[in-house]
């Protein structure tokens, strides 16, 4: 079994080109595909925010419930001005393409490397929740997490490898069942809370003492920030939808803005049950069990729903994690295709998905899970800061359109490089949204890189600019490449000459390199074998060998060069260098390598590489064409040695 | 700085091949250098011995004494077989060598995968040993050993690969600084053991009951066994004397063998005398302190005399793994000469030295330091047993050459493959003692690998006769691939014939593939562009960018395959492949693959490798013959694009 059977088993067969199809989805499937990375968020959002609040004591817990409600109106303010974008860009406006679209090569860089980091963050976090949701309930495997959360990682990158499209179906039952199951569970507690139907009342659970007691003035609103900080993690997938407006059955523009809208309301419904439950019962983040587990366990007890909504935690968080799948690959392609990421990266697989994206993508975040031992906590100062970054590029330059869309007469359209704009009357109150939205989320991440600067944000606030910049020298690479081998400028009398003159370097006479002298003599008059020697043997062999061909070897001269080192190749090298630049200054002058290769496993390494390291050599020289001639030993050809010499 | 200089500073200058000389030794340095592995042994051969009676309470220590004469006893009867050896092969008398020359190619691949597989054990257990001796000295070092033995593996090998000769002096010191050091304290131990000249008794440790009491009949004589066998660590290195006579100053055998006995004396003395006074004081064997170093305490005190002994049993611990670095990277280039091990094992580096051995016995060691965490005692199941083997191989070839000189009359001579015999009036009573040796080896072998067959032996036990199995491997390769190239048989007609075809892969017409283009014109008149479009608009860009070099293009014939998956490679190949058997079968055809090479730093990342995926497809087609034509873009060519085309 080889490696291409190998590939076909796991991969599948290869589909062809033109088989691509874009899958339109209905509303509520669009929900569930694009809803899971910010509902799923629900499983870590409220405990990010009260891990920061619990140094005050329990007593700060009560203001769990405001940041939510804080975290909520940004989460709406977002969505709403999201809706311009997806109005306005149909085919599809990330932050990236909103971006160059506005504000030029800067800041869509800016945007692109920010959105790439946390799609990476997207996967680790997701993939770690979702391992958690699995111990909370399972605490036997708490010590094999790490190595569930990698499997996890493996089994989503080869589903994804094999091109599962973002098939409605299989997201949309996790999705909505784990949005049933937390609103059951919602409304049990507020029954309980509230006493109705004269329900058992809710556990209040014992307070803790607060670490930090005095803290006043600046101290304390610097944790409220903190841990509002903590709570934006609740924000991160919400722009996927603006990026893929065409996976939307028409009108696609409309239909995705009211799914939008769903899904902010739903996330955030979520998410100020969950954070009002919590708050009522007094609960306390642990290690071991997350507020969603232990919310879960103390209103409905260990019944069928609290496996239910555990069971759906998970598989929601893997799903969360598979949206990653998508968007940084495409994202990566997009850059790719202007140049700025290895131009492999829109390379499409044999099933017509970016398998480069897919496994850069699944290589780094398999790297933070271990690097962070799949603790999603950790890993959460890391975590939403690239997206809010996004979204501030992202709501600026839709600032920057809508100023273009005033300056329209009615009746009157423009094209701007990606999407066309038409007259809107109320251009200004859209405009006034958008800096709002922009100010808004700039201020939020300077408040996340503030507040979570010393935990772990540096890295993103470093990581952020480098890639930029990386971005840009990659681009600036293929650009003089570009130019090089353009022709536009090129006069057909510009190529240089090829010089009459072979090389052939030979360690000795055998079958192989009487091949290569044959060849060599077919390509010119000046051929020349050169050997080095490196003893007086030697020296004397190889001329006696020569001799004995002198049919073949007529007309060729024999240059030996004696040589007092061991290291061959480098007089070698030096007299082709020689040759190209005391004899054919500015010519093509030709090399012939005799290669010996066998099929036998492991036979390859019996050998000195000379060959191979020669031409690896002679690459970097600009003016030297290198011909392998190749002697191919098989094992069926080696026993009596007659039949290896080519004729059958 | 790149690579070279690094070795530069490193390693040194070259060395040429002519500067090689042989150093002769004197006996007094011969002498330190050959016995620096038999008498480092010293430092843990009692300790080898006790370790195993131990379990039958102090009491049985008192065995240890009987054992180590019995020991003495065996090295002495192993020094006058080797005597002989040193006489009739006065180059160089390995086991390897022996045994080809009397036994046949099975013993001699026996000898040398037994000794391989010790040299390497040489290395791990003396630098774990002389680590143990700093350790003992200094506790605090204890939890750093691992990490100080590979530091010291990293050192020895530097200093080899720099190619420091055997310089008898620096090896001189140590050597005798330790028998100096040691016999002191042997003698003052005695003083005080006997009590003369009024000097303090030894001090009586208390006894440690037995963990196994009822230990009678066989279990008590498979305990003395295993004792014995722990023992028989003291005779690896004896044999290093046989292989290096050419280092000796003439009369080379002579001195070789005076220089034989003393070693065996010396180093007997040594394991006799600290079995002695370990016995007497009741020593017992711990981890954290050598058997050496306690017995030295309470002789001397942890006086300067105590940190005189531990420095130089690290100091000649350190040598003695030296010598693997002599013996190892000898006996593989034997091996690779004969054809039994890759042929660059006798590659000689820029010193001279046999770089590759050197590598590949410095990574097997530091392996096996890892594995057994730098823990000689660990390691010691799994030595000896390799030299144990080839004393007996080597001493059973001895009397097959004994036999031979029998055959012999009076004045007569006869050659051997390796060496010559001449008439020896007593030849029958060496033979005797040769076949005494074997037998009595032979028995002990069996011993060592019966009685530590678990605790390790069974590696090794297993390993050499799968290292015989790759020799044997190896060598039919080498067979295989000589009968292959081998023109003795050949006439020059029967070289293959190269067809007038040549095939250019192209993706896109630039100044790379326009040079490959006119590369291949002067080679033939049927020349084909092949370009594999993947769409319609490839397909015509191709079809335009063609027509405006209509003079380059003239005469070839542009050939374009539609093709609709990513993977273009599988085309492009099958097109070759149809070429090749179906239009010119068993010609030679040409395929010039345009390849354009940047020198920026990870330039080569940024795109596809193509080219390099085709070449080594192309490699394992046997009659296909691959001309690289590149396009170098240095970043000095790239500002403009217009220096670029090869013309300055």
């Amino acid at each position: 079994m080889n490696l291409t059977t190998v590939k076909r088993v796991l991969i599948g067969e290869p589909f062809p080109s033109s088989r691509e199809v874009h899958e339109r989805l209905d509303k509520v499937r669009a929900l569930a595909v694009f809803a899971s990375d910010p509902i799923s968020s629900n499983a870590y959002a409220t405990e990010a925010i009260m891990h920061v609040l619990i140094v005050l004591g329990s007593g700060a817990l009560s203001m769990t419930l405001p940041l939510a409600m804080a975290v909520a109106g940004l989460v709406l303010l977002v969505v709403f001005s999201y809706i311009q974008t997806i109005m306005h860009y149909p085919d599809g406006g990330g932050a990236y393409t909103v971006a160059k679209d506005n504000l030029g090569r800067l800041p869509s860089l800016l945007a692109a490397a920010a959105l790439l980091t946390d799609y990476v963050l997207t996967v680790s976090v997701s993939t770690s929740a979702g391992v958690r949701a699995v111990t909370s309930a399972v605490p036997e495997l708490f010590e094999y997490r790490l190595f569930i959360a990698l499997f996890a990682i493996a089994v989503i990158t080869w589903i994804n490898l094999r091109g599962v499209r973002e098939s409605g179906t299989i997201f949309a039952f996790p999705t909505y069942a784990f949005v049933g199951g937390v609103m059951v569970v919602i409304v049990i507690g507020l029954i309980r809370y509230l006493g109705l139907f004269g329900a058992e009342p809710l556990p209040v659970f014992r307070d803790v003492v607060p670490k930090q007691k005095d803290a006043v003035g600046f101290v304390y609103v610097w944790l409220l920030l903190r841990a509002f900080a903590g709570g934006c993690t609740a924000l991160t997938g919400i722009e996927a939808i603006s990026n893929g407006v065409q996976a939307f059955k028409p009108p696609e523009s409309k239909n995705a803005a009211k799914t939008m809208v769903a899904m902010g309301f739903m996330a955030m419904s979520l998410f100020i049950g969950i954070s009002f439950l919590a708050t009522a019962m007094h609960l306390i983040p642990e290690e071991e069990e997350s507020i969603l587990s232990q919310m879960t366990r103390h209103v409905a007890g260990t019944s069928v729903l609290y496996y239910w909504v555990q069971t759906f935690t998970a598989l929601i968080l893997f799903l969360a994690a598979n949206t990653g799948y998508q968007d940084f690959p495409r994202l990566s392609s997009f850059l790719a295709k202007d140049g700025f990421m290895p131009r492999w990266m829109q390379n499409r697989g044999d099933r017509l998905v970016y398998s480069m994206g897919i496994l850069v993508l699944a290589g780094l975040s398999s790297l933070l899970v271990i690097i962070f031992q799949a603790d999603e906590i950790a890993m959460l100062p890391l975590y939403a800061l690239g997206v809010m970054l996004s979204f501030t590029l992202s709501q600026a330059g839709m600032s920057r359109l809508m100023q273009k869309v005033g300056t329209l007469k009615p009746g009157e359209s423009m094209k701007t490089s990606v999407t066309t704009i038409h007259y809107e009357p109320n251009w200004h109150w859209k405009r006034r949204l958008n800096i709002l939205g922009a100010t808004v989320t700039g201020i939020v991440f300077i408040v996340l890189v503030a507040t979570k600067f010393l935990e772990g944000a540096w890295i993103v606030a470093l990581l952020i600019p480098l890639l930029v910049l990386l971005f840009d020298r990659i681009h600036r690479h293929y650009e003089r490449v570009a130019a090089a081998l353009s022709t536009s400028q090129m006069q057909e009398s510009e190529l240089v000459e090829v010089a009459d003159v072979v090389i052939v370097p030979i360690a000795d006479v055998h079958k192989g390199t009487l091949r290569a002298l044959q060849y060599a003599k077919r390509l010119s008059r000046d051929v020349r074998a050169v050997s080095i020697s490196t003893s007086p043997q030697m020296h004397q062999r190889i001329e006696e060998r020569w001799k004995r061909f002198p049919k073949l070897t007529e007309g060729i001269r024999l240059v030996i060069i004696d040589y007092d080192y061991r290291d061959i190749l480098n007089p070698l090298v030096e007299y082709i260098e020689r040759v190209n630049h005391e004899e054919f200054p500015d010519q093509l002058i030709t090399v012939v390598v005799p290669e010996f290769v066998t099929t036998e496993l492991g036979g390859q390494f019996l050998h000195n590489q000379t060959a191979t390291i020669l031409r690896m050599r002679l690459r970097y020289m600009k003016d030297v064409v290198v011909i392998s001639v190749p002697y191919l030993i098989s094992e069926k050809d080696m026993p009596n040695g007659r039949r290896a010499n080519g004729r059958k």
